[in-house]
This record gives structure tokens, sequence and C-alpha cells, in this order.
């Protein structure tokens, strides 16, 4: 008598009849003018923080993102550092960030001498709920001087980043009401969310300023890279200036006005970067035959679903999603082993941020749905060239 | 009659008698295997943090600084950055570092939320010189705990950061006994020396650690990159920790036991970096040729020299640097817009840290020859290929 299918073993199944025998999680393809504009960036001389390559990936991206202003930088970490600079963000305030993103998060906040305060996800979105989060808020803050402040630490809570879990959008308007209603800037971490729209918008445009990241195992890559994008040009200018170490223009001189950063994106590196967004319409396109391919696939296994973009969205299907309803959260462990011991590279979502060593003493609000969603998540092979 | 000639036209004439009609201060060639490993590293697909040529970038720096562990990562502030915290700095402590650097020097001890206290410089390194600071220390400084602290302040002063300006190296020995006497840590800004010795040992390798830098203006580039060096296994393993958002290794969980940076440079850029690294003998050897030829030239001009490497030290000559008389310092602006205008890129040195709008109210020594220095280096055309 053969074994009873296990929950696991189904799902290896699964991943196998559409990706083959053995996948990584996510991998990029060079299949592009990758190699010609390296070329000329290399013939030029110019590889390092000044060259065509860098203004015109800044122009493509304004251009495919309809952001009027970008500025990049040497990844998406930095990006958000210095989008939260741009939005005031100061040491001793509080930035509302979703308990359930990558640690990148947290960190840019930490980095601005800032305290994290985390917030939880909603199921349609995994991204930050603004209902729950709008009642959270009515109870713990009050309004001084036109600022919100946390009334159980006292400081000034400043800015919301709703991050855009694996690409899909959360319910940007939602959150926007919320930051109008609270006082709240509003800072978009669209690190995993090139491609990716609400209602026919770019994520990463709706707040005062975005970050966007091309790092090796994003949608788009440039080795390592990121970007800043805005609507204000006092911002951008601001933007462009933190990132290369706030230098006065001048033909000699070395005159620094503030504290500023070494971020500014390689000519090297953009110049991967526009050869890859060159490319991003059909890895798109590959990436939604996936996303059809594995609902299909895991259709006719009943405790799984695979993440849907929101309704009113187009998700980008970064990272293809496989969630565990709520009485197989216990299998998740042997999903994961069985799936990689299988040559199927699979992971869980990112431990919460509340969690980790360093964000334990934070301030939180209640978070059953991300602490759910933790046990439940599970990322699938992603490479667009998989099908 | 004919105008006399002012020093101006006379620099200009010399210069020109070296490089010919027209050059820019510094810029990079790709006369080897860049093109070849740029195309391993984009086949290979991993052109981000994880790959080949960043391990083979790191064991080569090794093999030819001598330092038992280097960590590569995006940028020479970055590396200056996390090699501060190796060495313990922490937030109000206080840390020397010469007034005459780049702005990256005191912006690292910043990001540390620690205080730059600056140093005078001496004329024959234009780097720290040592007896001057050693009585300065015994003026404002008293040991408690075994630690140094400065008087005015209170703050603990946790270590001293000498640079190696223009690739000439310090006084390193006399550096090392003020450490050891003053109980500090001994990090050195090594960004702008790699290739330069000191009685045989490489730049930044006598500190507790040390920081490269791989910009695309220095001796060897990488577009953008920095890497940590030391001898120490456990700072080395540390730094590599902090340097990739400090996640524990595991086949699939995200967790991160600190709050730690994505400095990790991607294997793009290291591939570019090994095949500059192959030919920094060469470069060396036509950068010492450049300086030769400029020395020849310049010794027809009294008020004027070339900076030479000091006794017992091997520079990099990264940038050929002009000296004025203390009777000439009011020429400077005059040699810098004549040069400049004649399509000679020359610089004077960098604004004075003390002086710099952020770093206005911190502590600092007497600085006379900085302030003298300041006012009488200006940077040649120092391209490796001019020869």
């Amino acid at each position: 008598m053969s074994k009873p299918s296990t929950l696991a073993s189904l799902v290896v199944d699964a991943i196998q009849s559409v990706v083959g025998s053995s996948a990584v999680l996510h991998e990029p393809r060079f299949n592009g003018n990758e190699w010609k504009y390296l070329k000329e960036c290399l013939d030029s001389t110019f590889v390092s923080s000044v060259g065509k390559f860098v203004d015109r990936f800044e122009s493509d991206l304004a251009a495919y993102t309809g952001a009027k202003h970008v500025v990049a930088v040497v990844n998406g970490t930095s990006a958000l550092h210095v989008a939260l600079q741009m939005a005031g963000v100061k040491p001793d305030d509080e930035v509302l960030i979703p308990a359930l993103t990558f640690v990148a998060t947290a960190n840019a906040v930490n980095y601005c001498g800032a305290i994290p305060h985390f917030v939880d996800s909603e199921e349609r979105t995994l991204g930050i709920g603004p209902q729950a989060l709008r009642e959270y808020l009515q109870d713990v803050t009050e309004t001084r001087n036109g600022q919100c402040v946390n009334k159980a630490t006292g400081r000034v809570i400043r800015a919301l980043v709703p991050m855009h879990t694996f690409g899909h959008p959360v319910d940007i308007e939602g959150v926007m009401a919320v930051t109008r209603d609270f006082h709240l800037a509003l800072v978009e971490d669209a690190a995993e969310s090139l491609g990716s729209t609400y209602q026919g918008h770019h994520m990463g445009t709706f707040g005062l300023v975005g970050a966007l990241s091309f790092n090796g195992n994003k949608i788009i890559t440039t080795g390592g890279g990121g970007a800043i994008i805005t609507n204000d040009p006092v911002l951008a200018k601001r933007a462009k200036h933190l990132t290369t170490t706030a230098k006065i223009p001048h033909g000699w001189d070395y005159v620094h006005d503030k504290v500023g950063y070494n971020y500014r994106l390689p000519n090297i590196n953009a110049a991967l970067g526009c050869a890859q967004l060159e490319q991003l319409v059909g890895i798109l396109e590959a990436k939604r035959r996936l996303f059809e391919r594995y609902q299909d696939s895991f259709s006719k296994i009943s405790q799984v679903s695979i993440m849907v973009e929101p309704v009113g969205c187009m998700s980008n299907y970064w990272l293809q999603t496989l969630v565990l309803d709520d009485f197989s959260a216990d299998q998740k462990n042997a999903v994961l082993t069985a799936t990689n011991d299988a040559g199927l590279m699979t992971r869980p979502a990112w431990m919460l941020m509340h969690r980790l060593e360093p964000y334990l003493k934070c301030p939180k609000m209640e978070l059953p749905v991300a602490e759910s969603l933790e046990q439940r998540l599970i990322n699938l092979p992603s490479s667009d060239y998989l099908l």
C-alpha cells in the first residue's frame, strides 16, 4: 500500500509540474543590451559616479514609473535611508513600518536615529492594513502642534512606510487617508514593486518619496542599486545633494555643507540597469504567465493558494507566493524542507521585525495577521525565464 | 616688451611640458582583463553580492597588501564606517582625525554617532604629525579606567584615524606610539594609498583595521568600491557579518541579530577590480615616472616643489602634488585658474574639516600646518597613462 501523500510532497509535485525538476528562487538573465552598454561604459572610462548611463537610467526610470524625478543610488537600503531624511525623519522620531518586511526597512529608520514602530498587515495585500492602523492610532496617539505624538512614549511619529510585499501593492488609498488624518509623511518602500501599479499608477509615486531596489534578486538588477523617486523638485535636489557627499558644485573646491553620503550609483551599474529596464515589459509578462501556471497547478491542493494581486492593482509578481491555510501552518517547515531537498528553492517570509534582536524593544500594535502570515507564506521559484 | 612671466604661467608651461596641451586630473584605463571578467560575470548571472569575483578580489587584495583578511564593500566611506565600529567606536565617543582629509573620514565618524576631533598635519608627510599630537593629548586628556578622556568634554577619545594623503604614508611608527601611550584604537584611512608602503609594509595593515577605496578617481577602480582590511580574524568575521545585513547564515530563514548594512560589493564591480588589480604594478611604475618628470620640470621654478614620498616609504603617487612655498600661497587661486583655463585640470586640497558647516563645533587642536598646507597644495594631472 502506498504512503498517503503529504502536503509537502503534493507541493513538490505541483512546483515541479510548472518549473521542472530544479530551480533557484530568483535569478536574473542578461539577454538584452547589457553587454553592449557595459562595453560602451568601459570604453568611455566613466565607470564611476558620473556618466551618461546614470543620467539615462534616471530618466528611463522616470519615464517608466511616471515619477517626475529619480536619483539613482547604490542600493534600496540607501534609497530608503535618504527618502526618510527627505520626509523630515529626525533622531528620536518614530516611524511606522510593517512588521512583515525585509530588515532594510527597519534598518533605514535606525540609520536616521529614529525608532521603528511596527504595524500589522492585512491578508488581502500582505501589506499594512489601513483600517486596523487607523483604529490603533486613534487609541495611542494625539495631535500636538500639528504633529502625531505617541502618547506612551511622548515621541513624534513622523512618517508611515508601507512596503509592497513581494510586489503586491498595499491599499495605498487607505494608507494615504491615514497619513492625511494623522499628519504623517508617506514614504513608500517600493523596493520589491518595480512594475507594480495601483489604479494604473506606479507604486512609489503616491507618497512624498519612494524607494526602489535593483539588487541581484530583484525583478531587474544593476548588481547592486536603488533609486529615490519623487514628484517634488526640491526634495529631488536635496536627495541628489545628500547622496553625492553634499558637495557644493564648484570647478575645483571641495566644500560640503551637510553630513552627506557616498550613495551615488556607479555608471557601470547604471549601464546594466539601462539594458535591464528595456526588458522589463517582457519580464512582467513572463512573471504573470508563471503566476497563472502556478495558480492552475496549485488549484488542485485545497490547503493552499497562490497569492493573487489585490483588486484594482497590477502586481509585478516578483516572488510567487504560496499561502497555506490556517489549518496547515504547522506544515510550513515540512514544505520548506521537502522543496529545498528536492532542489526547488523556496523560502518563508522574513522573521517579523519585532522579534529581531535589535528591534525587540520597539513600539508595536497587535500583530495578529502578520504573525499568522509569517507562519503561512512560502516563496516559490520565480525567475522570469522559468516559462 | 613681453609681459613678465607670472608663477601661474610658469606652472602652466611646466605641466604642459610633461603631459601635453590638456589633461584631466585622474582617469582610469581598462587595458587588461576588465572586459573578459565582466563577460564571465554576466554569463554566470551572479552580478550581485555573491559570486566568485568578490571572493577572488578579496583574496587578491589580501595577497597584495599582506593583510590576512579582506572584506569588500560598496565604497571607501562604508569601509571606514564599519572599520570604526570594528574598533569599538560608539555614539558620543570622540575620534581623532586629520583636519586635512576628504570629508568621508569625518562623515564615517558621524555615522557612528561619534564626534570628529581634528588633528594637525606635518609638512613632511601631509598626514598627522605624531609629535605635536602627543603634546596636545598630554595637555587635554587624562586616562580614566584605561581610556583616554577629553578633559574639556568628558568624552572618551576612542580611536585615531591617520589618512595617507594623496598616497603618501604618515609617520605610522610615530602614530602607533601615540595610540599605544594614549589607549587609542588605530584605524587607518588608506583610501588613497593602495600600493603605498612604510618600511616595506602596506598601508592599512599597521592598525587594528584599515579602509581602502576603489572609487573612479582612485589608483584602481571598481566603479565604486572599497575594502576593510585587518589581520584579526574575529574583527574580519564581524565586518563581513555587519556588511551583509547581519543575517545569520541559514538555508532559508531570514534572521538578523544586529543593525547591519547593505554594504557588500556587487560581483560585477569586483570583476572590474580583479582585472584592475592585475595591472597595479605597472600603474605604480607609470605614476613614479610621472612624478620624476614633474619633479624635473618643476625644478626650474624656485617658488614651488613637487611632493616627494617620505623617507623610508614608497608612495603610490596617486595624485601628484605641487607645494607652493610660504611666500607664494597667495598665488594659489591664480595658478588654479590659469591651469584649469588652459585645459589642465588641477585642484586644491580639500577645505579643512573644521571649517565645514556640519563640523564647525567639533573639538580640535591648533592646526597651523594644515592651515598653511591648505593654502599651498595643488594636485596636478596624475593619470598613469600620461607618460
